[in-house]
Formats: structure tokens, sequence, C-alpha cells
């Protein structure tokens, strides 16, 4: 299905020429990724985007080169190198010097300051090495902020164009992999975290094929009683299951930068009636808020066609976080969420999680349904359900 | 082997009244680890440690409580509650409602603004979920902050007491384990990809073994050419093996919030010579620097060690980086490296990564060893080294 979304490029003109900016400062992964394509293995990388010239990527020396895409001016600089006592002002320097042959002046030129939330660089056992004040080093080059940029930046990330959109789906269609090793593995005896493991292995290793460079998935299992827990908090634990479980996965999946977020429970052979009714309840609800997804649709009656449908068999207390949220060049993109009293509208391009869930400690259960789901023209696309 | 290190409770009453404070509050999930031996789940967690009373720990109402060790008042605040439209803020006014009772003066009161570079949440495809501002909120409440201050809290991470040690150890078992199946699997015809999938979910199995409630490891394998990129970046690739390649494999691990860094690099059958002489002198170069960890070596002298054994071979151009850091909170602790002119000493209780590595292009391969080395009253021992 196609969507009638402007081209990323035109985005970010539209955004620039809005605020007077004629060059942004983008260094956060995901901001990166949105910009150029370019999804930093080591996660300090900078674009400098111009409004009326060709883009220039700064790199560390020590950056793979093999997944920039064309149309950008690579320059490194010398993070990495043991000679280089301050890496970083040297690419201040450079900044400076490539702002000032474009003419920009402080006020035309912006950038985000804040680092937090960004996604992860590819060896996700650390934070992006930019120091947290990085954006203070161009306070005097990048005066071009204010709250109005801010928000303006922000609601970049929630219209996806229809290259970002395949990005998504490929995303998705790995994450149905780890799906896969999931319901293949429920069986009386494995352990939670044994079937975690055969999920994230089965993401991991899709690398390679489609050309993708990077894929990791974080799978989260939680069985029987552990399911009704699944409403505070993923973890999987050693608890072998048991038949009539029900079985809650939550994974996040990270293919080349971009992201999906999905939950599937399911039973291990025939649940207890307590505990199937609270299942065909989440699917019941899901269903009801996935069906309703279209463009104009407003985010807060997407969320009360859910929790509606929860609260009429008399569980309402029991579903107690938001219904939906943006997704994919993070985990949970920024923007609006599908929430009480959101009055947000959705627009074509969007994708959103719609995941209630029901967790009841009295019953020993929990459920949670979580899909990804495209608005387009007409009224939405589910990316998470691909038939192969 | 034991170390004479005072116990955590003393080293933190040392730092506090040096620096005239009377209660700290720590929040970023590595250094409450350090001041309580709790792993936050979330990430959203704050402790009270006064001088002279109680500690307190602040936990989310989603918060996981299992893990939670004696001696602490656990206070809930109302953290993924739907119904709270600002939990920072309930947050902030039950620590000044603690200071105040306490009658702790906010020059007495201590804190670590930044959020960079803490260890991750169980849930690594996130970063912490405080506000990158989070520390603004204290700034009226714990004043007693300045650079002596940073640098006296960066210092409690150097020396591991006993409990500490213990737990690094057990992290380093848990690696081993990872590594034993690097090394199983290394044959012709396997990917890079599959061996690190196989060595991760060897890691996450362990949960449930030895009171461990989460292991989590990221394993980064370069094999024949690709090895030869070890010392600029690490990262798995569908590169199949060939009889005759090195493989290396860049191991973090992280166990029950604890860390170890380990490096191997093995042939698939009989290496050429070329690349026998790389993996043979990176051998020799580590076993020169770990032979002479012990108190009072001077961090650079050790560096020089391997450094010079490297270049006594014509090699010093491809040894491209430090021999080594502090490691246990983190993936990479705060602490001086063993870097080149380093004039910092070794004390007991440090446990340092040793890891020179020559990457020779030219070659195609190149070789990094890198073990965890604990600094005894009499010499050093080496955890990563663990006989079963």
């Amino acid at each position: 299905m196609t969507v009638n979304v402007p081209s990323r490029a035109q985005q970010i003109r539209s955004f620039l020429q809005q605020n007077h900016l004629r060059a942004w400062l983008a260094w956060r992964p995901d901001e990166l990724l949105m910009l150029s394509g370019y999804f930093p293995a080591w996660g300090a990388s900078l674009l400098i985007y111009f409004l009326d010239a060709e883009p220039v990527l700064f790199v560390p020396v020590l950056e793979p080169r093999d997944h920039i895409p064309s149309g950008f001016r690579v320059v490194q600089y010398p993070w990495g190198d043991l000679k280089c006592a301050d890496p970083y002002a040297v690419l201040v320097s450079e900044v400076r010097g490539e702002l000032v042959k474009a003419k920009a002046a402080p006020e035309q030129v912006g950038l985000i300051a804040s680092a937090s939330r960004s996604s992860l660089p590819i060896n996700a056992a650390e934070q992006i090495p930019f120091p947290e004040d990085f954006a203070s080093h161009f306070s005097d080059l990048a005066t071009g902020v204010n709250a109005q940029t801010n928000a303006g930046f922000a609601k970049l990330y929630s219209r996806k164009t229809p290259l970002e959109i395949d990005a998504i789906r490929l995303t998705n269609r790995v994450s149905n992999i780890g799906l896969r090793a999931f319901s293949g593995n429920l069986q009386p005896g494995i352990s939670e975290i044994e079937i975690a493991a055969a999920v994230e292995s089965a993401i991991c290793t899709q690398i390679g094929n489609d050309e993708i460079f990077h894929s990791r998935g974080w799978a989260m299992v939680q069985s029987g009683p552990n399911s009704a827990e699944a409403g505070q908090f993923n973890r999987s634990t050693a608890r072998r299951l048991e038949s009539g479980d029900l079985v809650s996965i939550e994974l996040a999946t990270c293919v080349n930068g971009y992201w999906s977020d999905l939950t599937r429970c399911e039973a291990v052979g025939a649940p207890k009636p307590e505990a199937a009714e609270i299942l065909a309840l989440a699917h019941d609800a899901q269903k009801a808020a996935v069906d309703a997804i279209a463009p104009g649709a407003v985010a807060g009656e997407i969320d009360a066609l859910a929790r509606n449908k929860i609260a009429s068999r008399g569980f309402g207390d029991f579903f107690t976080h938001h219904t939906g949220h943006h997704v994919g060049f993070r985990y949970h993109d920024p923007g609006f969420m599908l929430f009480p009293g959101e009055t947000a509208k959705l627009e074509s391009g969007m994708v959103l999680t719609v995941e209630p869930g029901i967790y009841v400690a009295e019953r020993r259960c929990g459920a949670r349904i979580e899909d990804n789901v495209l608005v387009t023209e007409s009224g939405h696309e589910v990316l998470s359900r691909i038939s192969r």
C-alpha cells in the first residue's frame, strides 16, 4: 500500500524554512538515520544538513564505511586516534569551517541538545560515546534553537516515507522470524530464558540476508503466573513452562537502525477457562482498536475502543498502561500516544503500536497483543502480520 | 585470594566525611549497584545514602522487588502509574522530606548530575528512563557538588571489595561459558554471526543458576580479513569461516549488574605462518603486561611492557589503542587507563583489562587477547582464567 507522504528531503526543507534555518546539525543515531539513511556503527558521527547545499557527514576514523549511502560528502575526524588528545575539538572546528563557508549565521543553525533516548549504537553494551554536554560545544555556532524548533523537529519522526516504511516492514519481517521461534518452542519443560535465547538467536542470524547488516532482538518471555507481571515489567526467568500456561513475549527488534515493538501471547496446550477468557479479550480489544486506525481518527478514541472493550467485561482496572505509541526510528518514537483524552489525529505514514493488555494477579495470568500499524491513505496496514 | 580493601560502607563514609557531606543521592544504575548492591530493573530507582542514618531506596511502583537486598528502607513512588501525571515531582518531594527530616542542609548533600555512560537497565533496547535534566530537579536540595566531589566519587569505582570481586568473578565464570561456545563452534562453514548467537545464548541461559537473575552477553566475532578490523570496530557479519582463519571474539558480559570485558583470538585449524606470528605476539605482549600487575606498579609502565614487546618485532604501528582500563561496575569503569605515560599506580582491589592487539591489514588478519585482572595484595589474579 502506498502513502502520499512528502519525501524526507521535502519534510526537512519545510522544517528548516518554517524555522528560518539554513543548516541543521544531526548527531543522535536515530536522528542521523532519519536525515541521511545512515545508521552509525559507533554513534559518533555528525551530519550537517544544509538547506541549499550538499550535506556533509563527519565520521570517526574508526567508522566502517560500507553502509554510508551515496549523496553525502564524507569527512573523517580523529575519534579513536591514539595520537589525538581531543577529537571533539577537531570536529567542532571543522563544523565551524563548513558553516562559515556556507555563510550560515549562528541563528540560522539548529540542533537538538539532548542526547537522551536515542536508539543504541551497534554495540549495545554502552551508550553513544559523545559526551553528555556535546551540544554545548556548538553554543556559539548554532543558536537557532527554541521550543518551537524542538517541537518541529520531533514532529519529523511521525510521518514515515515509503522508503522508511519498507525498512520498518523489513524489521517486522525479521521480528516475525523471531516470533515463529517463540511459537515453535512453546512446550512444557522449556524455560522462559531458553525461549528468549532462541528468539534472539533467530533474529540476529538474519544478518547477511536482504542487505541486513545489523539485526538484534530483545526478547522478554513471561509464563504462567509471571505473565500477570507483564504489565509492570518484562523479563525472562528460569521458570519452566507448564501445560495450560499463558506465555507472553515482548519483543524489541532493530534491523539496520529501524525498530519494531511486538507482543504475542499464546497458551501451552489448552489454557484454563479463566486464562482463555483473558487471552480472548486481549485479542478482541486489540482488534477493536486496530480496525479503527485510519487518517483523521482521534488517538484518544482509538484508545477508548480498546479500553472500553476491556472495561465492558469488568477488567478495566487490569489494563494499566497506554494503548500505543509511535515506533520506527526508535523502540519508542517521540509523539502523541494512544491514551485517554489524547486529541491528536492520525495521519498517513504514521506507524503506531496497538497493545492493550490485561494482567490479573488473582488469576495468575496476563495477556497483551501488540502489532505495529501503518496509517495508509484509506485506512491501515498491519506491518507485523506479514504473510510469507 | 584476598584483598585488604575497606568495605563499601567504609569507603562511602570516608568519601562523605572528606567532602563534608551528610547524604548522597545515587540514581545511575551502576552507582546504585555500587552503593546498595541493588541492580535496578527499570533504572528509575534512587537511593539516599546517609552518613548517619539508614539508607532509603525509592523504587517505581512497577519495580520488581525480589532482588532488593536487606538493610534498606524501601519506598515506592508512582512511576508507571497511569493516574500520576508527574511521578518525578512526587519523588523529588519525598526526597526533600527525607532530607529535611535528617536535617541535611543542601550544601551537605551531593549527587552526580551526569546520566552518561551508566550501565544499562535490564531492557537494553533503551536508555534509563530518567529525563536527562533529572539532576536539575535537585538543584536546591543538593548543592554539595564540585569538581572535587565528582573526582572523589569516580574514585569509589576503582577498588572493589571482596563481595564485589566475587560478583565480578561470577561474571567472568559466565563469560567463560560463552567463550567455550566460541571455541566449540570454530569450524569452516559457520558464520561469524552464528557463532556470536551461540555465545550470547550460552550466556543468557545461565539465568537461574548460582542466583543469577540477569545475564546478557554482547559477542562480536570477526574472522579472516575481518579480524584485521578488530582494532577499529567490532561487529559480526555473515562471513563464513575458512580453514586457517584467525577468529576474534570481543565479549561484553553483564551478570546481575557486574561486567566483564574479554577478547579471545583462535585459529581455525592451522593458521598461515604470518597469522600465527601475529597471534603468538599478541599472547606474548599480553603475558608481559599481565605478569607485571601488582600493587604499586605504574600504569604507563604496564602499557610499555606490552607496547615494547610488539614494537620490538616491528609491529608498533599496528597496536593502535590503550592496553587496558578499569572494569566491573560497567563495561568500561571510570579511572586511569593502561596508556603511554600514565603515572597512576595500581592498588589492591582494582580490576583492569589487559588487551594489547595487533591488526595488520596487509596480512589480512589481526589478534587481541584480553583478560580481566585483579590486583591482589601480593600480585594479581586473572579473574577470566577460571578453572572448573
